[in-house]
């Protein structure tokens, strides 16, 4: 999935400049600059970012710091996940895993690290207003919560080795995953203060592009692209987890990404009439296809 | 350690209502009730009731969330300090440690999902104007996060089987423990507006207090007193873990301990001068007397 270069510069370089003032006397911040300069495709963030640009062209710096906060949250997540007695992944983009390459005390002590500084980010944030800042850490904190993605990923745990109904599927995805690409969303009508016809777009919109990544993904380690997918995949199966190809077979799994992909797209389409910037929007169409996988 | 009953009984209460929010259908819910019902003393919150009664006796109840949140993060850093690949206890307050009762992945998640909870909290109290609560959320994020109590417990475990000196197990002890002690104090100050004065006086305290709890805690563990406090002190023997008595001797331990005590108590009793309700920090000068051991 290629992005926006310019945007994503921009946020590289900011969390660049940011990752300089963590500087630990143990390896904490090692750790942490590890998991989060591993080569990510920084989605979540871009998301947000390029919504904001579209809302609201020149005040993009305002959801600097959201943004690197969400990547945190992200990255926490990557970490503790691939920890041993969770997904227990060596290797994660190409690389060590975070608990390989420091060893798990660490791993878990710099994903902890991420999540509390990520709240820490946005509530020191000059660029916005006291009232935004709250709004969005309180929605942060549930989108990535005890209802929100850990939840998610309690009940993906829970779920191993028993058969899971469509439903209870698309409730864990929703949580593990569709939360914080909700809370992109969410963020950036915050933040440029959108109105609610606006953010009720942004949701929906936000929502359908998240469950797509979803299906995405499952479809993507199914058909086995990638060496690191392969193994994530080989992972999967003998966690018996359930995907998207194996409760509805591969071409209804197709099938289904598409619908998500056109009412994802479509309420894009009517986000772009309410734009200032819509152009900034059609790097979110170029994603949208390239989630378009062909049998 | 004896607490302030009332005031222990009024947090306890709060607690288990606000956890009766708390119902997740995986059993993510029961893990983190699990581990913050397990009988702690509640010094943290406690602490900071006390002070915030004392200062502002008529708005208890400003003070309640952040009490909760401060015991949602302390809770937190309990799970996961006890995982296998941490101090790897397996009992904690003469019970089963979170991970051996929920096993590992629930025991990392109910961590994870506490520390999050927390600063979710503290956003949504509708008791706290703005400003206060996006203060005790940075500082909060500043006290636990990566150079507050994760920096501690990441040089506590690189310090392991490594001599320390006694200004490295002090600067491991103020970030491990004193961090969330200061963050009471300080937490008090801000909810109760108190002025610059009364806060440097609080911040003075909480860090005697909190050092002081931590020398306690050393030597209680040396003197093996009770049967857990000996399975965590032979925990610490074999992970090679500096403490105070180890560097210093036990007397010399002991005396530092007193002169600790001496100063907290002077910071307190200056404080005492500008409150409203002195004697409200009267179970804090009973509490300092019972960290008093005698050889």
């Amino acid at each position: 999935m290629n992005v926006d270069g310019s945007l994503k510069e921009y946020f590289e370089h900011a969390l660049s400049s940011l990752m300089k003032n963590y500087e630990t006397e143990s390896s904490l911040s090692d750790a942490m600059r590890y998991a989060l300069e591993s080569g990510g495709k920084r989605i979540r963030p871009l998301l947000l970012l390029s919504i904001l640009k579209a809302l609201d062209s020149v005040s993009l710096d305002r959801g600097l710091r959201t943004a690197m906060a969400l990547e945190f949250i992200h990255t926490y997540s990557l970490i503790h996940d691939d920890l041993p007695a969770m997904d227990d992944d060596a290797v994660r983009r190409g690389r060590a895993s975070s608990h390989v390459k420091f060893g798990e005390a660490l791993a878990i002590l710099s994903g902890d690290a991420l999540l509390t500084e990520a709240f820490g980010l946005i509530a020191d944030d000059p660029k916005l207003p006291a009232t935004v800042r709250l709004d969005l850490i309180a929605d942060l904190s549930r989108a990535s919560g005890a209802f929100g993605m850990v939840e998610g990923q309690a009940l993906d745990i829970e779920g191993e080795n028993r058969a899971l109904t469509l439903n209870q599927l698309q409730d864990i995805h929703s949580r593990k995953t569709g939360a914080l690409f909700l809370f992109a969303g969410r963020a950036a009508g915050m933040i440029a203060n959108a109105d609610s016809k606006v953010r009720e777009n942004l949701e929906v919109f936000a929502q359908f592009f998240g469950l797509a990544f979803q299906i995405h993904n499952d479809l993507k380690n199914r058909l086995q692209i990638g060496q690191e997918d392969q193994a994530r995949f080989q992972s999967d199966i003998e966690h018996h987890k359930a995907t998207y190809p194996a409760i509805l077979g591969l071409e209804a799994a197709v099938d289904e990404l598409y619908q998500v992909l056109d009412s994802a797209q479509a309420s894009l389409n009517q986000l772009k009439q309410s734009s200032q910037d819509p152009r900034s929007l059609d790097q979110i169409s170029v994603w949208i296809d390239q989630l378009r996988i062909k049998l």
